[in-house]
């Protein structure tokens, strides 16, 4: 049987684990909490910034000289354990939980004092040499110190995510290369409309990316403005003054990145904006995302009453009753994830509104939310980076042909025979089968010569005198 | 310059134009709400809902003795001009409101006092004689008035909806009946997959939609489930015992419809899921008929790089530039209603969560967007119906030449070879650009016989020994 | 190291764990899927599922004797080892993958042929034997086996949740009795409207939520409707006449349901209607679920400055930094829960709409998606009543006063001496912070005796002569 | 009886009222699209958007040497007619139309073309002298005009919601001015926290609309990068090189802003990114308003039986039953609003992911709900500043006494008698109903000076020593 000792809190004694660093609150949590089947310790990023806050505040309340220097080497050692991802498996609660992350934060709190109390040659429990909420939370409380290792936290996940994407954005531009020189009919509304380069249709897929790399960087730099010193409700009580600044700039010094306090530490408490515009940010990229798996699952359709214009890599047999069958699954679980970070918009948003008076209470949630989107994106753009774009080949040969066959070339003639004349050959072309180059001398519009450089689908691509 | 009278309330005295049927109340809300431009008077179901309401409250009350004969007759007189749909012009208040409906209820309250007062040799604003809070509203609250007049409206405005719906399920059966004998390849994930009939695929159509209409009975009939009687919060306070039961039967008996009273009216008042479960239904519709409208647009793709399985009437010039091209213009428009309406589901959902306590302020939302979703839809089926799906044609030799060039219809001889020797009749066929009915002869894996029949494409289409 | 065999599909060969059942197209599925770090695994009731589908597809085949006795005993035996759990390790593919499911039912296929293998006295691997293809997926395709499947599992899931519901409404009604004597003001738009019972109001909670186990019924026999015999597209290639019928029947009766077979198999196989209205219904309940924590959280609100009605249990301190304070945690947690399950909402109307031609390529995150929103939600329920509502207790002396001081019993006035002067009562009542009662005795509106009738509270809490 | 013209196109002829200007595809776009009933014509700033695209490509053109001085002066002077509004008439089209906006650039193109051509001393309809597609759309497409007009609308549109939106937090910040010595209990999680002064509270909501501001600039900004030039697909087919860049100049001459060519035209062309970043940011204000209207509904909750911390302007009567009752009825018309913006996002969102290839067809709709998202927010704003926070009073005394009263003081005793100690007081003030402040007298804690200067509430504001 497990050795247990007891705590107590406001609700009276429990029984801990004895060889538990958590703690009485740690313990409730874990026994009111039983919903998602996801811990704390499943994000070890998110645990790290517990850490980094802790530190950051331990360090401005010793220089402030409210925390004595022994007290703060043992804070101070506890605290780099949990940065260096240590004591995960102390970090047991749901990552769905009420309370405002009270239970996160005491989690912390708590693992951080018994560290500390070893580390002082003390006994795990025996808080009067070192509590978790006298010391190792002095000058905090749940409602900065949580939000802003939540947004640290994420701002250390999004650097993932961002490599991710600049890899797929890599990926689709060397394609671009590689298919420059393949000329393909460009549709608008599923219609044949005009021709263009497989390489311009994959720049585009590059370039749409590649601009989302700087939106996340945009909204990832909003994640670094925290409110340490606001304390309760942002008044500051019982912060010292200078010390939200002072707290600010430690943790700006740990993780060596721009981080700012709030300009009204009133708003900045209940505020959850830039979570907000985090997740709109991931759901934009999922939408760009979504739209270019729905368009080479169309590019690769067929391969026999399809577009059939690309080939992706085979992954795996495509069914489990028509033979030879191959699927584009990679897009496909692609698409699946953009639905699910879009969902998850929608999830943050209604928490976010649900915020009241003073604080968000639904910050868990939101935490959540974005943290499983990260994490589902990452994995699910470098499985497209890896297994799909990096070996999509094209059908130059029936590309070309199919250009060459169409009706949409008649445009290049608007400026030489006028939108109207064009019209009648386009109509007459689609009415009778007929090829667009030999109505155009049957009727005597151009030369044979002047329609030879017209329709050179070369002189098509780009503005052109 | 326009004639006033004064009139009063608890905020004391406002000029209302001489003229108006609307009184003090109502005056006060026009001021108050300039958000939408949308009046009450654009739905003019909701104008005649609110009659019947009226009309059957005043029935109750006449029968319970606290009405008089002469009052209730002039409020009969009154409500019947209003479910005729005359006075619409007297309903000037946005859709979007606060106060729970109140103003809307206040509304219909004066103006069928005021008419009433006319109609009893009396002037407008003479309440002493027939009061909108005290005659009219007699035994009500907005809180129970405004929902069922609500629901009311939806109910009958759901008719012409689920008319369009019908009409629209019919014509693809038509269109199915049509098709019954154009073979064509099914896809699955934008694959080949194996033949079917573009009947099957129309059927299919029809059939889904035809679930929709009995699906919004459904949930109509859920609309009839009204909370007269309950008063400002459900306790039924002011109205007299058997009020509730009587009105309700009342506006039955006006409706011809099968009118039922709420089995718990606290709960009802401030519940909404009647509403919520009706959007739902919009929804499910709509994603049934974006998913068809995808699919027509996906099937009538080309003239010549593209599916060119159907075509759709053409309906206008497709582009500014590109001369001949035709776009599939009313499956698009229809799809951009559907975003609309799923848009709206999420304003009706955020809505009904909003509600407090004993009532849901937010109605007025749900309400319009509700309307507006019900509009847009309806005038989208009988488009999509008369501009385009009567119209549809198809392309039945090519759509033949596609099966018979596939590979897809190797599954067929899964039963005589196995998967595995089917897979690599595949495999071959693919690589090679073969045809899977000579490879299969030049293996010597089936007799000429035996492989005609088995590929004949009619013994594909259903269950076959 | 781990002992390897070797396995070929269409792709070629492909190194599989020795011990493991699962075969080469689950192995391709774990090297192409790492999404979400939630397998198949993790979801019993779905493993379950797929065992009941391919045990029903083996009585079927062999009663139409395309399935030998000694086949059908080997692959009945395997069948019965997933429903009833076992082997759940061999199925560790993600939940989020592409192909439309073929990874899951292929995973499903090959277990189910190597149990059968090793009953036959063979080898794992000795396909020749016995092929996850040709005799297991017999009759069958993933485009009827997945989602009907997956129907199967939801609707088992659905019992534990229905479970919970049932039981929260239960407590609610218990504390309804409970309460039935505690009068309190009831609100409406968060002003104070009139008398109500505490009881009134939980008995509103409880009535609310009971309708949402009907409804839950309702949908839950919808994914009942299963489409075994499609096979490919919903033409049944490849199934003999009769069969789907039959299998259905035999599904039926290994699940003891009224499970029904599709009456258009083409319409079904695209369809993922079922998925959306479940999915609706729990939104609904989720937005009920969402009103009623919120309400509980406004009236524990306090305890000096909040509306302090009600005291839920404490169920840990409230706060790192605010000595004594105590949080509704439960509600707390529930809220975003239901926030979860709304945002899965929107993940699935995407994905249902995203369905193409004749497959929904999306279902996986379909599943997925309400997989995890039923689990959360039993939680959740589970969680709030015997956490929470089972505990709650009343300020009833607070309450009383509240009434007895309030403006709004000015209402039960109305019929006495008429809304007018009811309002000046209320707005001088306002206005000097005088009591209604007084005032109107002041005012000589009625008498002392009569008064004392109106106003006594229990006289307000129903209809009333 | 109308007066009819004859004109032709693709499809055919058609008659056309004499007296219009808009032309054939004008009235078939009419006949095609009725579903909103919302024309172009009820935007203004779209038609004038389409005047100036049309302008500075006439510019372009002319000074490219392919429109003669005399067509470009026509044209420009039809141009103008449209930036200043005039014509609206002639914009009859329904905004929720199929073909990706080809149907309002020809509007704006024939209507363009019949005012120059009479300009020019010709009739309405002899298109030989001036063609809407040779002249008035020469260089451009549908695909290029169209969006980029959209684009100059919003980005004017955006103008008044700004206003709107600063005003609203200037309000804010007056009532903060007034009301920063009003001290009252700050609240978390709708339990009692610790003191803070009405005036931050409202700092707090003026600050956080503030934000907004910066962040509407910041995507405004984005919708004035355009992708003129790019014609139908991005390649620039049709138009001369260096047309784009110089039609981009001088649209931004026109309008005088700073007005960008998109990097990648392709990309451009399909992209709807800048649509959805305005999207969201309207959502990201609407999450906040909803907040602060919640929040304002709160406070002002009872006037006896809820938190009476703040009162708002009576705007009308309250109920139809319950006279004196004044509900909060601006922030409730306000959260509606915010509710319709936040679906609207969804619409765009489902909208903007359903692009394809090389354009987006759904632009329509998500031009419309943007722009009706901006309406409604904007009177919104302005009707919440107008009609509710410049006349916003608080209950000082009420607050005051609260704070007085209140627990949640304890939380300023922890830096002196500890996290431990301050908890048992704070439990024996909520079990007896005592004072804190008699509590820790009682048990000897702190001396009576020390107490009066640690509680007194102006100390807990901010931080202190």
């Amino acid at each position: 049987m497990q050795k247990m000792r007891t705590e107590s809190d406001l609700l009276g004694e429990l029984q801990v684990p004895e060889s538990a660093y958590y703690g009485v609150q740690t313990q409730r949590a874990i026994n009111n909490f039983k919903i998602s089947n996801h811990q704390l310790a499943d994000y070890p990023e998110f645990v790290k910034a517990l850490g980094i806050v802790k530190l950051g505040a331990a360090q401005a309340n010793n220089e402030l000289k409210i925390l004595s220097d022994d007290l703060y080497k043992a804070i101070e050692f506890a605290s780099n354990e949990l940065i260096q991802k240590k004591y995960l498996n102390e970090f047991p609660i749901d990552m769905i939980q009420g309370g405002a992350g009270t239970s996160t934060n005491m989690n912390a709190n708590e693992v951080i004092a018994n560290i500390a109390l070893e580390h002082l040659g003390k006994q795990k429990g025996e808080y009067q040499f070192c509590s978790p909420n006298d010391h190792v939370n002095l000058s905090q409380s749940t409602n900065d110190a949580y939000p802003s290792a939540l947004k640290i936290a994420l701002f250390e996940m999004n650097k993932p995510l961002v490599d991710a994407l600049e890899n797929l954005s890599t990926s689709f531009q060397s394609k671009a290369k590689e298919f420059e020189n393949v000329i393909k009919m460009g549709r608008t509304q599923l219609q044949d409309a005009v021709p263009m380069t497989l390489g311009q249709e994959f720049e585009g897929f590059s370039n749409t990316l590649n601009k989302e790399v700087d939106n996340l960087h945009r909204v990832a730099q909003q994640l670094l403005v925290i409110n340490m010193g606001a304390t309760a409700i942002g008044t500051g009580l019982n912060a010292l003054p200078g010390y939200a600044q002072l707290c600010t700039k430690k943790i700006a010094t740990i993780m060596n990145e721009d981080v700012l306090l709030a300009d009204n530490l009133v708003e900045a408490t209940s505020d959850t904006s830039s979570f907000v515009d985090y997740s709109s940010a991931l759901k934009r990229l999922c939408i760009k995302l979504s739209k270019i798996c729905n368009d080479l699952r169309l590019l690769t359709s067929g391969p026999r009453t399809g577009l059939f214009e690309i080939n992706l890599p085979p992954k795996q047999p495509g069914s489990s009753i028509m033979p030879g069958k191959v699927n584009p699954v990679i897009p496909e679980v692609v698409n699946q994830v953009c639905f699910k970070v879009i969902g998850n918009d929608t999830t943050i948003s209604m928490a976010a509104e649900a915020g009241q008076l003073q604080l968000n209470v639904m910050e868990p949630i939101i935490g959540f939310s974005i943290m499983e989107s990260i994490q589902y994106l990452t994995n699910a753009m470098n499985t497209l980076r890896v297994e799909c774009i990096d070996g999509v080949t094209a059908n130059t040969e029936h590309l070309k042909q199919e250009v060459l066959n169409s009706i949409g070339i008649v445009t290049a003639l608007n400026p030489y025979i006028g939108y109207k004349a064009s019209t009648k050959i386009a109509k007459e072309a689609l009415e009778t089968g007929g090829s667009v180059y030999k109505l155009v001398l049957e009727h005597n519009l151009l030369s044979k010569e002047k329609l030879d450089e017209i329709l050179d689908p070369k002189n098509m691509l780009g503005p052109h005198i």
